[in-house]
């Protein structure tokens, strides 16, 4: 297994407690790491998979400077107008700060907008602009024609409709 | 779906820039959102079972207070005596300023020391203490037979096995 993202440790930092070492603790040597139990736990391979679809997903949509999280929260306000902020954050299951600050960002892009609801003058209604619309759309065809595309090739679409429903039943059952 | 993180959105924030709805924008209604495409993409269902995992790994380690970053670390520590910082960093994924804050929690808990390398005075070497040894021979079993058992009823040993075997594709080969 490579490492997905590789730490940069070149320039040393003392520790706060250091003692000598012997010269026995560097006989382990080279080579791979020995992985133990961690191979066998499904929590540890559902987060290496994740990153690593993740990054796929991040260079698919370069060009269009968007985060799965951003992806997703623009697709529920396109299949869902009108509904507000509180219903968008929950559903996507994302914390009140952290939806605040991306919400900033994607209005400050003139992706979207917030807007106040007549109902209930303290919740905010979430909508596309144009803008918002057409990046969405040109996101939606890279994602599926070539990020889905590349995981149906290695999965083949079989494995790929198993995969899928076992992680859905995880997301929801568990 | 439900969301697993309930956001707070109690308290309202002026957004920046709002301008009046009409009452029309709030007759969508309430009930579930509509997920569109969202509910096809595996990075999306990916992410929502990683993250009910990992949430049910908290809970069945609680007692020890071990994240499962933590715990993997921890296990590397086991089976790799003498392997450097930059060694189980990097096949961990995990980054630097992450790795050494980790780092100091742990050594402050007296859970593993950093030893000075004799070969590379730059490098530390990293050591369980005993009382590493023992949180972590504790967080073994808690997680086999807690955690990783209510997997196994949940999807069924053969599914489990298939499950695991594709995430680690993912992980190795997308």
């Amino acid at each position: 297994m490579t490492a997905h993202k590789v730490a940069q440790l070149d320039s040393p930092k003392p520790a706060r407690m250091v003692r000598e070492a012997s010269p026995l603790d560097d006989t382990a040597g080279a080579g791979a790491l020995k992985m133990g139990e961690l191979s066998g736990l499904l929590g540890y391979a559902l987060k290496r998979a994740q990153l690593k679809v993740f990054e796929d997903f991040l260079r698919t949509v370069s060009s269009l400077q968007l985060t799965p999280a951003q992806f997703s929260v623009l697709l529920l306000m396109e299949n869902n107008p009108g509904r507000n902020q509180t219903e968008i954050a929950n559903t996507l299951g994302i914390l009140r700060p952290n939806f605040v600050a991306m919400l900033d960002g994607l209005e400050s892009r003139e992706l979207c907008v917030r807007v106040r609801s007549a109902h209930d003058r303290r919740s905010h209604n979430l909508m596309l602009t144009d803008k918002g619309r057409t990046t969405l759309a040109r996101a939606k065809k890279l994602i599926t024609t070539k990020h889905e595309g590349r995981l149906n090739e290695l999965l083949g679409p079989a494995n790929r409709d198993a995969l899928l429903q076992m992680l859905s039943m995880l997301a929801e059952e568990f």
